[in-house]
């Protein structure tokens, strides 16, 4: 309980009060030889990955999004560091959803690097009234989720993704804002708190846009394109130091 | 018949006398804006692509192997150029399979850019019986196909990968050798006649079994794993400048 007591307060001192670790630096993750590297999330970590094959390393096991990309990169530039690197994101999934299946899709394969993308449904879903949950009810699963992992697996090292969506873009409009702003603070709060490693993917795709019009980098404002899981793939490797 | 005749002196010519594009440099090719790169092939190239998704730049319709890697990186790096890249491999291809569906699978979609990995098949596939071609046929097959695709499409910028196997794994035994090693040569000789830019794969093979296991970058000697796809993606763009 006590425990608990300080999150609240971590979480009422604001995002401001935590280390920034968009530069990484200090803040990569090192990853050691025969690390298990596992992707957490919805939709965009999925990336339609074949639900059959669950070995790791097989690219269509790994699917078609950033998780792929990256996986690619690490797997060719470290040949003899036996990375076992596995996608187990679900489309559509929620917090609570990933803490359904948390033994089995993340406990049971202990991994020594974990990654957590997750956050755009649990705002998203409830705008076509078939999801009721709240922003406290996203910050308390992710929580406990969080919690359960560091005490189940405490040598974990932790990324936490920020969700992102592009305004103007097909699903995303003016009435997510400044609610959903909300959801992505709190993924910053879950990194600073569990001391992750944090990948600001708003940034990102905001920096992007002054490149090529958002729709070229997700294509419905919050899936993104070929070439936007590129440039998710780019920041997570360097998050992997 | 003046041309196939130059054709067929030049092969007898040897690879020996042929350009060597290995390390590309001027033999980089050079990919205006607006550019259709169009990649074709067998298995290695199809990467188990969504046959029902035809539009370019969708990593669904580009499937899980080089192709898809190449594109993501060069649709992060040139957003502005508007490429459009597309994957038509299909498992299983030999050359006179690509010649069947030519037209609607290559010269319709007027490829700015067109790439052709080909060949392993056209040997493997006599090897169970079920295939008696012969390496004239491979060699007679491709200069059809090329000499077509040139006249369709004065102006398109050939790519031509080299065939490659991984002797020792799985599919590959010494009954492969010295036979195999000729549909290579026939490969280089192309892409030394048509003046095509040459991708060495099976140096990158033979290059990467220093770091790691062959079984490291190919599960079977023939397909690549996902750390030889991102050997091949790499390949393919220093060949794309």
């Amino acid at each position: 309980m006590k425990r608990r007591i300080f999150f609240k307060n971590s979480i009422l001192a604001g995002a401001a009060g935590l280390a920034s670790a968009d530069a990484f630096g200090a803040n990569a993750v090192k990853v050691p030889s025969d690390a298990v590297i596992l992707f957490q999330g919805d939709s965009i970590t999925d990336g339609h990955r074949h639900k059959d094959i669950l070995t790791p390393n097989d690219p269509r096991g790994l699917g078609n999004g950033y998780v792929s990309l990256l996986a690619a990169d690490l797997l060719r530039k470290y040949p003899a560091r036996g990375f076992k690197i596995f996608n187990r994101g679900i489309s559509g999934n929620k917090v609570f959803q990933l803490a359904e299946r948390w033994k089995e899709d993340c406990i049971d394969l202990k991994p020594t690097v974990l990654s957590i993308l997750i956050g755009v449904n649990d705002f998203w879903h409830t705008k076509n009234g078939n999801y009721s949950g709240t922003l406290d009810k996203y910050r308390n699963d992710y929580i406990n989720l969080l919690e359960q992992t560091r005490n189940e697996l405490p040598e974990i090292k932790l990324i936490i993704a920020e969700p992102f969506a592009v305004p103007g873009i097909r699903a995303v409009d003016h009435t997510w804002y400044p609610a959903f702003d909300e959801y992505r603070f709190v993924a910053k709060e879950m990194a600073g708190i569990f001391k992750a490693t944090f990948i600001p993917c708003q940034k990102l795709f905001d920096r992007a846009a002054k490149k090529a019009p958002g729709v070229y980098w997700t294509h419905d404002g919050v899936h993104p394109t070929h070439a936007g899981s590129r440039l998710m793939a780019d920041a997570w490797g360097k998050a992997l130091g």
